[in-house]
């Protein structure tokens, strides 16, 4: 059985465990004040701004939440897509912590700027905008859940659309490097850091134990971040094991390397259900997802583990590849495809 | 310089990061349904009792957050000592998640049992009760901040008052293995389980990385827990790499030798000022604290690091062994504290 | 200009006010432990059941807060229409405490059955459950947001429905009055109360100053439940201004009574407008809801206040009526809506 | 039997009452815009600010974690008397909304600014200060929970030590009236204003059915303060009946007249039991502490009601007077306590 559910299914890249076992017996202080902590941090500033707040978190609904939490008041609101990971994934993480997601639709993944603004305008000119929770930061995520990437265009108009309304865009990253490799893709993380308050570079999914990087460019959101870092519980004492990682990844750009690998996989997967005539998700990064009969999707469990769902008549089918798919792993896929 | 200021100095024991390696191209699903995490509630398990419930947690104060925030309703309170970790060092965690935290004095670091009892007995009959918090549990941490520990009949007694008033007991074991190998211990980990509502075989600060195994043995606080950890975002996607740890640190007892070894060595230190005859903690576990004056605290960090805070004329030393202390720092620092 | 904007533009019940100046200079004890208090919650439970926990709160989105933050855990949520009041009108008072609102879509302003069924048969059988939140319990109102009422048949369901499920079911009835004395309705207060597990008997909307009589007949929501009242700020110290409020409206009736005729005036305005051929909401309560042309609005506003927004080419405008409203306020609106 | 027991006892001023029913059919917009609402924050505003953004509430309870609520920040905390009634007597309302009391202890009822000052001094100086919550505002009421108040210079010293520190102070005025007339008090309604971040004017305890005028001075804590109401449940529909009751207690000084003749009858009551040499705490306002035996405690309560709890080989007893204390109740107290 090969898995292809997600870009989890092994550990991380062998370079990290190299360097953690490297440095192991190396005295550091905690809670992210050492070498690689301080070393990762300066080479994302160098990707983006000598002015970037970097801060290592242990997970990405963490990273969410914490995010999200500091930066809201009791009042407001973070509107994101129905799509989004916060809305449909993460237990009600963010309502946890006091905070209503406002919903509006997506197109192709990506929140509906339209609506958006349709929303902004009508509380803005509520007479008893007072009921109603008050909308303060747009949440998206690069790529977006079904793999689709925001253009720099978009971006920019987001960015726009929030200055208009005086709210924060927060830019979930979950799986940033297979956006930066995408071949559609004219966002660089300078671009991201630039157009975002704040936003950041995923680990887990691309090629980390765990861990995120986020970066804060809004001086507003700087201020104390690390206590809300510290009492949502994601401040690891050997904060040193989240520096590895990012400091190994980031370096000499293996971690945009893996994802290129894996994007290249996967579009050549999904040339082979093209080639099938089966009906896809227009992704151009690592997810893929294709509208499958239940006779393929039997077919292809036989030898492959992968996420779907029943949609209307078909089954929504997602197969992901990462840093660690192995040629030989798509080939078998591959001939598979080829036999539905 | 040498580093005592605490047990993370350093990075995990060697044998984890070379079983992380040996399984890291094993494909596994993720969120904890891997081999490892299923290995590693088995020997915890077998540890304690077959009816455990064990989850892997990504931290400490997550762990305290999340048992405490599952277990009360919205009216209830915890009980801690005045220096309980939840009280001092967590950043409000548990109050950020609704809850007042009731303290109570320690005697020895220890919660002093009959103010527990007084505050109990006073609550339950205050006429004007729902005026005030209710307390629902009682945390306690084996050893305590102060390396001290609980005996088997202190738990014992503890657990009849929590009996008696039909609330929790919750123990936070972060450095449960040097209370394990104290040479004043008579308690096992199956009497912890046994004795307690929930408590926790720490792993962050006893030689792993990052992580602590939760075990909760009260079936009213097992029901749908798995929610509770993914929604404060302590459900890592590559669960294996918690469960990797838990199992090479346990399946051999590699957990307790490894403390063992840091309990002799911080007695080593302990012998030697007291030889000074300077003013120590009653401490027999990893944690050893001393009465400096400010003459010897700089002497001292002419070579060391560690924890100091004024108190009265003297400075409160923490000095800390763990798993990866070598005998030639601590001869070291053996030599040094002679020449005070 | 007269006002048919809500049922809260005047004062309370005269009779509410006598009942208080008579009994002013009694002493009585704080927080509910009074007189009228106990009274009017033995005249509630008469009504009811002689189980029924009966607690006077000061407001509805109080009511509705404590209600449903007392009786989840943190990682459940409740269902309710998407054009529910907690949803729409209450600024995320339920998020604030941590849960999680699961719209699903209204006919005629309730809950569709099969759509609440669907989401919580699907949630059920995730395989990844506690990657959302927890569906625990149906919120309703009675009448709805838009005037219309569940028959007795169609709350049977929903308990079956909560049921099957076992989550619970809590009415929201602030302006209950007006459903128990809508010419279609087939649900008595008794048939309420045995129905849910929580509901309430709305005050301010129905004739008193403020404030809601919250029943409880599921036995594990009634524990410790003045703690959250108390919490929440909700327990007025002078409890006897809610308790002779309850008193003077249920000991003889004058609770129907005054909403009986706002209904009637309600529906002899409808008539006018049904005459002019203007499409309305099928309500048989005291909100009516019309489809005007801007036009019809301007005109109307000469004379008259009331809400109106922009629904595609109409404007969905409300006239509600109340215990205050005057047959000659209701004649001058009928006589205008003729020259429309 | 008469009760001293609190000063909510009886109802409220008749003047209230009679202004509801004066004004009770003029029909009014609701949460908060009418002419009452208005017309009372206009002379608030008179008495202290042309810039006071003034607020009314439903209740003491809800004004306090309203206020601390929407002031900070996640990770922020509020310092407390260990006396307060924050800390002591609501049900943990603060740490419901996230939020840590720090406590030090109190000299006379009132907070010792030293000990408040070290523990801000600390924690600014503490070089892991993200591991605690951060202090950001201090909280304390006039008067005191033992009828003690702070002169002007001890609020000035307050404000200094808060502006020493950029954090808030937030002055809790329940009671506010009786130290407004305290024969010992120098603070005017005015100089409270000017040296707080924002305070309430206490209407519940001080003569009205319920309420309180909370007053915001710092025009950060000024924006949306509405949302924060609403999402709490303090906005009531009819608004109007807070107006009504602050525009008739403030318009003529009849807040403050009932209050002297309220601290009259306390001080004659202190009298009498200070001529039995029976130890008293030192409050001139409406309510008065003593030290009673067991013997006198029984022989007191065969004709009256009033507060006690054992304090060593003495009770603590309370009597409180109010607005509705009758001169006759006061002669019959005073008469028993000479017999004693």
């Amino acid at each position: 059985m090969i898995f292809f559910d997600s870009d989890y299914q092994e550990g991380c890249h062998p370079l990290i465990l190299k360097e953690m076992e490297k440095s192991n017996m190396i005295q550091y202080h905690g809670y992210g004040d050492d070498f690689y902590t301080k070393e990762a941090a300066k080479i994302i500033r160098e990707k983006t701004s000598p002015n970037a707040d970097v801060h290592l978190i242990s997970g990405g609904t963490q990273t969410n939440l914490i995010a999200i939490k500091s930066a809201l008041r009791p009042h407001e609101a973070v509107i994101s897509a129905t799509s989004g990971h916060i809305e449909v994934n993460e237990t009600a993480a963010v309502e946890s912590t006091g905070h209503k997601i406002l919903t509006v639709d997506a197109i192709d993944g990506k929140i509906d700027i339209e609506k958006a603004r349709d929303l902004l305008e009508n509380r803005k000119n509520d007479p008893r905008k007072e009921h109603k929770a008050k909308p303060k930061m747009i949440y998206i995520s690069q790529p977006t859940e079904i793999g689709t990437i925001y253009s720099k265009k978009e971006l920019m108009d987001l960015r726009k659309l929030c200055d208009d309304y005086g709210i924060y865009l927060f830019v979930d990253g979950a799986r940033l490097s297979y956006a930066l490799e995408s071949i559609k893709n004219d966002v660089s993380m300078k671009d991201l850091y630039e157009l975002s308050d704040l936003f950041y570079i995923g680990g887990t999914k691309c090629g980390a134990m765990m861990g995120e990087a986020l970066l804060i460019r809004n001086d507003l959101l700087k201020e104390d971040f690390r206590y809300h870092i510290k009492q949502n519980g994601a401040m690891l004492a050997k904060g040193r094991f989240l520096g590895v990682q990012f400091y190994t990844l980031l370096k000499d750009d293996l971690y945009t390397e893996i994802a290129k690998k894996a994007n290249e996989y996967a579009l050549s997967i999904r040339k082979a259900f093209e080639d099938k005539n089966i009906k896809c998700i227009d992704s151009y990064t690592n997810q893929q997802f294709f509208y499958l009969t239940k006779e393929m999707v039997d077919k292809l469990l036989e030898d492959f583990s992968f996420e779907y769902e029943k949609e209307g008549e078909y089954y929504l089918s997602r197969f992901c590849t990462s840093w660690a798919t192995k040629e030989e792993y798509v080939n078998k896929l591959i001939h598979k495809i080829k036999e539905l």
